[in-house]
């Protein structure tokens, strides 16, 4: 069997790791069986931009031809430049204030309409449907995961509502096992006294979900205790490290984006835990898997 | 087909008028079906007590034995006197703000120990385990319902965890597919860095899952809109009223606890709405499917 199962993933440490840890599966208890992974640049690239970024330009373009005015804004105005210092600098979290507005007073299924039109006609700079930026390799993981009777959840930086629109056609994820940024809701009226429920453009108390933020969230959100967790950046950090602790065989995969060739090669500026450790360095100290792009996967994205 | 399903529903308008919404299933696309079922009062028993109250006594109880000075919390006092009238004054709400600190700084896993325990140990005041404190017809009616591929989930005021632990085993709905009310969590760490979860004495920002919050938890939470609503209270008002606004076949289902002999006979004192509405004249002025305990149910609990 061992030859046979994940075939884009190329013998090696990491492989023979990952598959150490599914021959214990058994000594884990089928309740625990829970599996969390990152999705931007853990199950689908993140780079030249994020996926939902490039849906907010294209919202934004859309309103700026509605309402010039619009341009001015400085968050949009940065967007417009592909100012990306500026865009790097205020971070997903700091535009994604100011993109919320395009979609205060919306309904959940006006919004879902948009995302839905945007994954239908646009395609990924690469020139392949987004669904094709998929890796091939943590498709492969999720799989066998899956056929141990795990419960594989997407526990994402994005907004909750945008992942929710693919999650099921993408990964196989109902739109109740992704754990992403929530925004509030407004429950209204018509006139005639029909309930509406719009989108505002806060976020909810808790802020992203990044970092830190993910752990409470999980367990709020799933009522579930990760015991397998997948990650690529800082803001997973946490997160794998929770799942490390499960009294029992627990997996935490770091995705390294070190393949310029075939897909990009960055690291992130950010430390581990608000010090100045790198993600990587965090890596080796608490034991995680390290996935190398370049050296451990045979295939990078899926064909379908 | 249609005289062997829903064996414990009396024939009569409101079997008909399950029966009629179940016939057009089909005209709801699969990824619509989406049923929200509130817990106390509906799928189970809410009286004498909510058993939430009940485990929150013992849980007070054993606190109590352990530092005699916590009787004097007014909260406490009320519960420890059986004085109905202070704890109907201060609802589910206002007691858990109370009971809440006797689990502030435990694990979610503590937690989840403390709930299993009671459910395994304690009784319903009939003299039956909780599970068969469930109502028979509603069971039944789950499984008309994803027998033609919908995902069924509880929507209850009580706290999130405490429902997910039996969620499973009582209604096969797993820890995610239950929206309540939830506490907030604190990442914390262990002298050696070792991160825990603990939980805290904070309800999240959106307060008791209840009356209108509900819409928008289950948009938030689950991702998804419902077009089948089941509620007994004005607390589920909102949440019904909202499934009725499908574009399509829809069904909202009040159950009427007029049943003192079987069940109970009670009716909320708070209007639907926040107005002098009962929650009965605002099933008549909606629409709604009323099911009457007395008269449509020829069995009212599961002996399983």
């Amino acid at each position: 069997m061992a030859d046979q199962i994940l075939p884009s993933w190329r013998d090696g440490d990491t492989r023979d790791a990952i598959l150490g840890f599914l021959d214990r599966v058994d000594e884990i208890p089928p309740a625990h069986r829970v599996a969390v992974f990152d999705n931007d640049g853990t199950m689908w690239a993140e780079k030249p931009n994020y996926p939902q970024l490039e849906f907010w330009f294209l919202e934004m373009q859309e309103a700026i031809g509605a309402d010039p005015s619009l341009a001015d804004k400085p968050e949009f105005r940065a967007v417009i430049d592909r100012d990306m210092a500026t865009i790097e600098e205020l971070g997903l979290e700091g535009l994604a204030t100011a993109f919320l507005d395009l979609f205060a007073g919306i309904t959940p299924e006006e919004f879902d309409v948009k995302v839905a039109r945007f994954f239908a006609e646009q395609q990924h700079p690469r020139g392949v449907p987004y669904r094709q930026q998929r890796y091939q390799p943590m498709l492969e993981l999720m799989d066998e995961l899956r056929s141990r009777g795990f419960d594989f959840y997407l526990v994402s930086a994005g907004g909750a509502e945008f992942v929710r629109v693919i999650s099921q056609d993408f990964y196989g994820v109902s739109p109740e096992g992704v754990v992403g940024s929530q925004i509030d809701y407004e429950f209204t009226r018509a006139a005639d006294g029909t309930p509406r429920l719009l989108r505002t453009n806060h976020v909810v108390h808790s802020g992203p979900n990044e970092g830190q933020a993910k752990v409470p969230n999980i367990h709020r959100i799933l009522g579930r205790r990760p015991v397998v967790a997948g990650g690529n950046s800082p803001g997973d950090a946490e997160m794998l490290e929770y799942a490390m602790t499960y009294d029992g065989p627990s997996l935490a995969l770091l995705v390294n984006h070190d393949d310029a060739e075939r897909e990009y090669a960055y690291e992130s500026k950010a430390g581990t835990f608000d010090t100045e450790e790198t993600i990587l360095e965090t890596a080796a100290r608490l034991g995680w898997t390290v996935a190398s792009i370049r050296n451990d996967w045979a295939t990078v994205f899926s064909d379908s």
